[in-house]
């Protein structure tokens, strides 16, 4: 039976990784790395970096493949997410089929945990259900940007017995929040907290988090709003890409 | 200066401890561990653990407070936290004021992570606040039992570009949460489950995350909500504690 690991990575700093991870890691023996594109070259070399520092073993190798793509404009969101796993899926049948023989362990490694905003296990189990090739996996945690935002702030997620929502910009975007006292923004790449009503709000906004990059803003949306956008547009041209996520928490 | 460090040290997998959490652990020379009663033994036994696998400088010592008590029965919840966390801080103060010196290092142990359902931040920030004594803290986080909860399922916390809400199961069944398809509960203690109005709601629920004890069920509430409460008050009977979340996803 061909096993696949599913290793969340953690969110940025190479030492947010689990000794959980660290072990999975070394089990693998074919690394498969889903190219994005120029901009995001960086990503898939701090992924090599995490094996050349964490593998004792060195019989390993990797495998990388270009990841598709969603197609952007006028197209409902959901039916392009829908369309992408399916091409994804077939590139993921495709590496297990051709990069894997019998007995053999594959990885996957994934930025945060693969729980959150990662298409990674849902995939996997399309594939199962699909029938079109066998293989068991399992799942390894990581630290993810939501985390490393609430520790680099110095702030809980939660107010007292309060909930948390984690949600999308897109979400945001579109009203389709509760009204929870803290909220988790993740990939907005529309500056959605500009539509926040009660500007009174505070957010505690990230990018590049645990990285020698990170920056870290926080205030009252109507004092900071203006220069988190102005930071992060000017942190996205210099660098060719952008991970931010923030917390926005009610007076 | 002295200085504090919350290491967040993950749910019950002491291999879910991070590399940083590994670094901090390292660093110090005291460590706070806040003893909650006979039952509750067995977690600081594991925390002493984690120190004796992970600590390569043998140069530390423990010390271990009585950790103040909410008062249940007939209160107000918010008011016996706020009232809980004014003697925690007085704890806290006299431990860093009598057991560190000056340019000492000293740890909390926070199981999970200190940003989720955990008041040590807080407090913190209080004494910070209040003057009453001085140090600079950082946090670091862990794994928390959700993410341990939807690894062990391999299960994704959310559907495809929606939101998920992390909330107590008293906010559950005092009916305190939004429509968000995917609902994690924490701390639950009275089965809110049963309450869920939308019995074919699945449930991914687990206790005793990523320790050999640990307990998986899944499946329809209709179907499993029985089963899950007639298997959580056995172990807990067994184990005298029992710590479990799940996660509510709408059909």
């Amino acid at each position: 039976m061909k096993k696949l690991l599913v290793i969340g990575i953690g969110a940025g700093n190479p030492d947010y990784i689990t000794m959980q991870a660290v072990k999975a890691l070394n089990q693998v023996d074919v690394f498969f790395l889903m190219d994005k594109g120029e901009s995001k070259d960086k990503l898939i070399d701090l992924r090599r970096e995490i094996c050349e520092r964490y593998i004792t073993d060195l019989d390993y190798r990797f495998v990388q493949a270009h990841s598709p793509e969603r197609e952007r404009g006028e197209v409902d969101y959901r039916s392009s997410v829908d369309d992408l796993n399916l091409a994804k899926q077939q590139t993921f049948e495709r590496l297990i089929n051709e990069e894997l023989s019998d007995s053999q362990c594959g990885g996957f490694l994934v930025w945060g945990d693969p729980a959150l905003y990662d298409s990674t296990i849902r995939i996997l189990q399309a594939i199962q259900a699909s029938g079109a090739c066998e293989f068991e996996f399992e799942v390894i945690p990581g630290i993810t940007s939501v985390q490393a935002l609430a520790a680099q702030h110095k702030v809980p997620l939660n107010q007292i017995g309060r909930s948390v929502e984690i949600t999308t910009g897109r979400r945001l975007a579109a009203g389709q929040v509760s009204d929870a006292d803290s909220l988790v923004v993740m990939l907005d790449a529309q500056d959605a907290y500009h539509q926040v009503a009660d500007q009174d709000t505070e957010i505690y906004w990230g990018a590049y988090l645990g990285t020698p990059d990170e920056i870290l803003i926080s205030g009252k949306l109507k004092d900071v709003a203006d220069e988190i956008e102005r930071v992060r547009k000017a942190a996205r041209l210099a660098n060719g890409w952008i991970m931010d996520t923030y917390l926005l928490r009610k007076p």
